[in-house]
Order: C-alpha cells, then sequence, then structure tokens
C-alpha cells in the first residue's frame, strides 16, 4: 500500500466496510422493493449515453411510459433526478416569472409545488384542505373566478396524506378557465388509474420508487399539447438549465442534442420496470394494488386500528392509519425494523405523531407483505416492550 | 394475459424485449467503464433514505469524499443528479441575482457555467482563450480589475478540450479580489491531482461516471468556508429547490431533514467506488492515470497522429487527438463500435470533426485499454473501408 509520509489526517484513506444492507420489506412511503429482473437489469453494461443501444433503449422506454401514463404525448420521458425534480422540471419549465398561478394544497407535496412555484418567480395563490381530505371542481373554479390563473398545480396522490384527488372534472374547469393542469403523480403512476389523455391532463411528473417499482432516481414526466404550446411561448428562459424541458425535449427528441450524461444503469433499471408493467397490463396491475390495499384495510379493522381518509378517497398505494392512543409512534417502527426487518412511514407535517404511512407499491405490493405486517403489528401491539 | 378489448392504440402494451447490451470498452469522454464491485454494489438491497442503516452509508460517503476531494469540508455531498446537476447546485446557491460574477471560458462546459450563471440572473462577464489553451493568473487578476466579481468560475479538466488547468495561483488571485471560486473538477476528481485544501478551491464539483469510477447519476460537491458564508448570506433563497445546497445540506448535515428521496442504489455504487480509491490512494491512482495516458500518448505519436493540446497542459484522464487528413471521423469511429465495441468520442463545439476525444479514467484507465485502442486505431488506418 502507500505509506503515507504525511500528517496531514485528510490524507489517511479511511478504511471503511464494505456495503452489507440487510434485506428490508419496504412498505414505507417509498422506496419500495423493486423486482429482481429490474435489480439485474440495473447491471447490463454501461455504454454511452449516445451509442445507438442506448438510442433504441431511450426509443422504447418513451413507448413504454407512454403506455404507463395512457397518452400519445410526444414528450414523454424520464428527468435525471427523483421526483422531485420531476416536480421541479414541470414547475419551473411552465411558470414564467409573475404566471398567476393556483395550487391546491391539501398535504406535504402540494405545499412543496407551491414553495418552488414562488422561487420560480409565480404569482402564487393557494386554496387549502385539511390534510387527508380532497378538492370539489367547484373549490377550484371559484378560486379561479376571484383570481384567473395560467397554471393549476395539484397532486393526484399525496403521499403525505393517503388521500386519491379525482382529476377528471378539475381538468375541465381549469381548461374552462384558460389555464393549463400540473399534476403531482408521484404515488400513482404504475398503482393507481391515471388516465393522462383521457382526463385531459396537460403535466403530469411522477417517480421511479414508487409503483413503477425501480429504484428511485428518475422521474418520469409527460407533457401534452396545452403544456408543449405554453412551453414554446415563453418569452423568457427557464431559469434552471439541468430541468429545462425545452432543452431535455432536444435530448429525447429526434435531434438527441447532447444535454447531459444521462444515468444509464438507472434507465436500464427504469425500461425493465416499465415491461413489466406492459406485461402484466395496467388494469390487472391497479386491480393488484387495491385489493392488496383492501387486504390491509380490513386486517387494519379487525386490529381495532382506523384509517386516516374516508372511505372512497382512500388511495390503494400509501394508507394513512392512526396511532392507537397511548401507542409508542417510534418505538413501534424500531421494533418493526429491528424485529422483522419491515419499513413502514412516520406521519408527515401536520400528521406527524398521528398517524403511520403504509405503502403498497410496485412489487412491495403483495398480499404475503399485508400479512406479515399484520402478524407483526398484532404481536407488537399485544406485547409493548418494557420501556 | 389480459385481452385488450379497447381498439385505442396507447391502451395496447407494447411488447418490448429484454435489454441485451453488448458489453463496450468504454474510452469516451465518459461514461467510463466500472468496476464489477461497484456493479454489485448497486445490487444491494433497497432501504429507506431515512433508514439507520442507509444514514451511517451516508456519513461513510461524506468522509470518503472528503477523502478524494482532500478537504476537511463538513459540506461535500453528492448531489443527486448528473455532473451538470452539481454545477448547477453550485452555480444556483453561490449566485444571487444581480452578483458580478466572471466566467473563464476555454471550452464547453465553461460556456455551460456561463449560460446557467446567466439563467440566475448573474452579471456575467467572461474571458476565453482558445479551446485547448489555459487561463494564467494574470488574465484573471486583469478581467478582475477591470471589473470586479463576487464569483469566479473556472473549468479544472474541460472534457471538451482535454487541457488540465492550474488552479492555485488563481484562487490566491480571486480571494485578493475579494471573490469566491467555483471549480469544475468532473474530469479530474478522483484521476488527477486535485487538492481542495491545498489550493484553498472554495466551491467544487465533480460527477461520478469519470475518474470516480461509478455509473453517472450522482455529482458529488465541496464547500468550503467562504462557500458556507456566501450561502448563508443569501438575501434570497435558490431559485431552484431541487439543487438548492442551503437545504441540501440540512439532509447531509445531523439534523438529517427530509428534502428528497435519495437515489439509493447509485448511492451504493458511488460508495463502493470510492472505498476503491482509498484502497488504492490517491497518489498511487493520480500516477496509474498518468502512466496509462503517457502510454496513449506515445502510441499516437508512433502511429503519426498529433495531440491538440500543448505538453505540459495535457489531461490524463482525456486526451484529445487531431484526426489525421483525409480520415473520416464517423467512419472511423463506427467501426471502432462496431468491429472492436469501442467507444471514443467525437469533438464537440468548435472541435467538432477536427479531434477524437480518448478518455482513460478510472477503471477504464488500464494498459491492456491502451493496447487495444492503440491496435484497432492502427488496423482501421491502414485499412479503410470502400466507401
Amino acid at each position: 500500500m502507500n505509506p503515507e509520509t504525511s500528517h496531514d489526517p485528510k490524507r489517511q484513506a479511511p478504511a471503511l466496510p464494505p456495503i452489507a444492507m440487510s434485506p428490508r420489506v419496504l412498505l414505507g412511503p417509498g422506496p419500495d422493493m423493486v423486482h429482481p429482473r429490474v435489480t439485474a437489469a440495473m447491471t447490463a453494461p454501461l455504454l454511452g449515453h449516445l451509442d445507438p443501444d442506448f438510442l433504441a433503449l431511450m426509443d422504447g422506454t418513451q413507448q413504454l411510459l407512454r403506455y404507463a401514463f395512457r397518452t400519445d404525448n410526444r414528450l414523454s420521458l424520464p428527468i435525471s433526478g427523483t421526483g422531485s425534480a420531476g416536480m421541479e422540471a414541470a414547475v419551473a419549465s411552465l411558470i414564467e416569472p409573475g404566471d398567476p398561478v393556483l395550487v391546491c394544497i391539501n398535504g406535504y407535496f402540494g405545499g412543496r409545488i407551491a414553495e418552488m412555484a414562488r422561487r420560480h418567480r409565480g404569482e402564487v395563490e393557494t386554496i387549502e384542505r385539511p390534510w387527508g381530505e380532497v378538492f370539489g371542481a367547484d373549490e377550484v373554479r371559484d378560486a379561479l373566478r376571484r383570481r384567473p390563473a395560467r397554471v393549476v398545480a395539484i397532486v393526484h396522490a399525496e403521499t403525505s396524506t393517503g388521500a386519491l384527488q379525482p382529476l377528471q372534472e378539475i381538468a375541465q374547469v381549469v381548461h374552462e378557465a384558460g389555464a393549463i393542469l400540473i399534476v403531482d403523480a408521484v404515488t400513482s403512476l404504475g398503482g393507481v388509474p391515471l388516465e393522462v389523455d383521457g382526463w385531459d391532463l396537460d403535466v403530469v411528473y411522477s417517480g421511479t420508487q414508487k409503483c413503477v417499482g425501480a429504484p428511485p432516481g428518475l422521474a418520469p414526466v409527460t407533457i401534452g399539447p396545452r403544456g408543449e404550446a405554453k412551453l414554446s411561448a415563453r418569452r423568457t428562459p427557464v431559469d434552471t438549465w439541468y430541468l429545462d424541458l425545452s432543452i431535455l425535449q432536444r435530448y429525447w427528441g429526434p435531434e438527441r442534442t447532447y444535454h447531459h450524461t444521462a444515468p444509464i444503469s438507472l434507465n436500464f433499471a427504469l425500461y425493465e420496470a416499465l415491461r413489466m408493467i406492459a406485461e402484466e397490463g395496467l388494469e390487472v396491475r391497479w386491480e393488484r394494488h387495491l385489493r392488496n390495499a383492501q387486504l390491509l384495510w380490513d386486517g387494519l379493522a379487525e386490529l381495532g386500528m382506523s384509517l386516516h381518509v374516508a372511505a372512497g378517497h382512500r388511495l390503494p398505494s400509501l394508507t394513512t392509519v392512526r396511532i392507537p392512543d397511548g401507542v409508542d409512534d417510534a418505538a413501534v417502527r424500531t421494533r418493526l425494523l429491528r424485529d422483522y426487518g419491515i419499513e413502514i412511514g412516520g406521519g408527515l407535517g401536520t400528521l406527524k405523531g398521528r398517524v403511520w404511512r403504509i405503502g403498497l407499491m410496485g412489487y412491495s405490493s403483495r398480499p404475503e407483505n399485508v400479512e406479515l405486517l399484520l402478524g407483526a403489528l398484532r404481536r407488537i401491539l399485544r406485547t409493548p416492550e418494557a420501556a
């Protein structure tokens, strides 16, 4: 080895152990488990981001994304960052400084959209609902009458609350008011019915690590004709270069103009995960997510626990269950992780300490995971540990 | 399978083949090949981004990054995007609207910094050198006398030209003028001497897919005391939320405040790649990169080819060699790829069609790759294909 002659501590090479992660049963808000086929795809030999074989894979990925999004949108591509990068690509690219923007907030991620829209100098107004509830089309119509907006943003599947937001009527209201609609589908794409063209949604983004069934690191985005028109009518460049959809589309379009080095291995994983969605069939996959969620909901009710979201608005991919009185939030989650290798999520924001968040997404959405979690929870709740 | 009853083409699940990539000998400007240990690390079981085991891995990654950067900077972390995301995180976080900024441009990536700095509303001035040359400290001093700046940005290793920029004197000049220095080390970190503390560099970013030896998708960044001070003295929030170092540091700091879902698998790969850097030892690794580059340079000279960059300013990790007169740029690269599975890069910007770019970085920097490329080039140049 290389003997160190200097005494400068930063010149001493750290001797750290190799990675030795314990397998987890991931039933939190994401990342979720990925199928071994997806893990294997990540290990395919690396190649260049302009290699003809990689360009062919990009074409296939776009085709599969259109299927998953139920859209014909030309502009359907993965952003090279996590779901929040997809959110910012949509917000930064579609909102110009001074644009009046309406953001619907009924959870943590609606709040994040508003924060981003302000940073990109939109004139942001918000309407709010308690965390766990959803918006009606009338509320959006009223808000747009009070102050017209050019862009409206809403979350389809609020990962922080477990509420599923109906979108079709709202899209109509938004279009009647001459605005475009940005939709956060991070926790719905690939697991919960989402009809980009059928519901006439303009800009939709998601992440790979939830119902899509791939590791985190990419953010699928799709943009319809109204979004494209707004993008090409911009009078000012997008604030951000990395997340500027108007230049990203030239790398993903027929020009193949170099933009940045795509995360090749993650793109392999996404391609294989999308192939598995196509193999299973979207409708079958949606039914599977709903069936396993219903198993969970019934089982939690048998344990005497109650769900935070009212029936009819529950997200099959993410369930918020109220922490029973007198139960120690952190202690239960620690025991689940330590004794059973199970991860579930704690509450976020106003729901911190009040709910647990249980994800059944992608490859994690399986009956064996539901039974395991219910069994472990039953035992832990009946046999509290000595403090 | 699920029979389709609809005739809507977007409801037809595409039947695409599995990934079947041919192994490539990657000797272009990146991504480069990764060691099998790094590929294997990526397949470790996924866990949550707030799992105690992942938090421990983050600590280890930061420790290893400080070693690779030769710094004690607390703020040393990987951005969840490719090298350009690291560039934008640095530019957007350190430049406030209205800040006078000086960007030194002697290649493609200097130009990209200037573009980003303008988008983030810096008052950008540039000084330029022909592509392939480097800047002297006097030029920077003169430019700062003509117009003082708060931020100066320069590229250490220009991937587009193969020039290696000396930095130590320039850092001194920048600090004497009361400014801070942002350095692009995308193609130097882990392969070419880089002394963040020794040369007193304020903000340095890189990518994982070059000399670091991991797949693309993360961007190591380090920020010293002057950079931290400028960041915390901001009067306005950073334009971008995803790449805002002031909030990212709270996820990577002791608070562990949730920001976004880290690309877990890529972080595994980066950790293992950094462990391999520590095992080999930085000085030994730098020597290896230089030795293999020298082999390549000598071999190209024997083939009668000439290098674009003058001796003394050549980057060991990336060589630009002039395409001989009468030789078809694209045809040679196509034959290298088709007949030998070798990728080298074409010229970028003003050097398009005039040079090839040959990378010897990380696990790609091996004598067997040099001999293979020289042998293949010799044969192709001596036996041009019929048109």
